[in-house]
């Protein structure tokens, strides 16, 4: 399925007392990794294409990860994102963040598409994804 | 003028590879002192003092900071807020973290009250800080 | 097995655009509470018994989260945290995040017991739980 | 004096929810953007020029920003960084921060060039800056 991938050069303060990436900033690191995804997909920025598709985000409703090797200040890792499955209104994103070409962190995401009730527009609503985005994610 | 006290424990993903605090989130726990000055004053938690006053926020114009000791994990540091000034549509806050009773960090903001312009609601402006407000930070 | 309850209250900085918690910043909450919670356990900050035991830290290597209701600014929720299971240099953590009492995340953890090698000090491994640490956990 | 530029691409996550970015962030950007700047100079990365120097690092004194333009997710902003002036063992950097080619943001820093005490390797404390450091940064 489409995948894209992305660079980050670990800074200074992504680092704990332990020298090492405080790991909740991972999951900083693979937001901004699925929204490059869904960028390079779409072929238009997340805040153009949010509006384009006339949905209120993409929240997340299950991520995880396992760690298998630390990175440093001035580490430059790589982070290769993929659609992972497609469901009615739900899409799975699967990262894999590669340091010096060596696996270093398995992630995985679920995230839900949804907009506002076209019936109460204060209420937000999972929506079925629509048919061009899902053949552009496919 | 106006004053509150606020504690904060330093958390091990609020230090740095130097094992000190990471200096941008000491900006972070300002932010958040004079949220808790503003509703210490105004008896009301800032989602609620925002709506009260009809504002949209006290955007930070001005701010800086002078670092004399450094703060580790597990410290328990003690942050000081003052109103400082008070102008037409803006106000200072100064700020004091104790560490251990010693001065560790001396603080500055300044703030301005903005809401939305009244012939453009897209448009957001400064706005005179109202007398009831002027009286209970003065 | 052992278990300690955290309180939090969310900052405004802990929320991006769509006005709820940026969920990176949930796993650094959940650091904060297996902190807490072996702080507890221990009866003494982390920062002594990381010295205490002889240890080097608990490095992360396998978390996840289900978030299934969202948090907002100035919503004080609270974090229930439990081992999960004690293996022979490893221990589970499950923490479940409250918000005005109903289950907002259910998030686990998996860390592992790691000091440096005494036959290299430049190296970390991972160590066997000692029985009293077992004993106090489980 | 010594001057270089970087690039950043705003993220979701560092905006808060009155769609901006939460300006604490800023000195983030900063710090990473004096690293680059420094960097450059010693035509060698940060983790190498600190032992390059014999140093423990450049920690920071005195900091501040003029905010005059907010910056949004997705914006890519331009940071040029100069040094500043050039104390006996100290140093300052200028920063402005450009959205659109327009001024958004003027800051400063002011840092110490420190190291081990050779008298006490546990006391960390100020050291002339090296004539050749000086002469690069100049």
């Amino acid at each position: 399925m489409f995948s894209n991938t992305t660079r980050i050069e670990i800074q200074f303060g992504d680092c704990d007392p332990a020298g090492i990436v405080y790991y909740p900033n991972y999951f900083r690191f693979f937001d901004n990794a699925t929204a490059a995804l869904l960028s390079a997909a779409f072929k238009m920025h997340k805040r153009h294409w949010i509006a384009h598709h006339g949905i209120v985000g993409i929240p997340m409703v299950d991520t995880g990860a396992k760690f298998s090797r630390p990175s440093r200040f001035g580490d430059i890792v790589e982070i290769r994102s993929e659609i992972a499955d497609l469901g009615r209104s739900s899409f799975g994103v699967h990262h894999t963040l590669f340091n010096e070409g060596e696996i270093a962190i398995e992630a995985h995401e679920k995230r839900v598409w949804v907009g506002r009730d076209p019936h109460d527009s204060e209420k937000i609503i999972s929506l079925p994804i629509p048919d061009d985005v899902r053949a552009t994610l496919g």
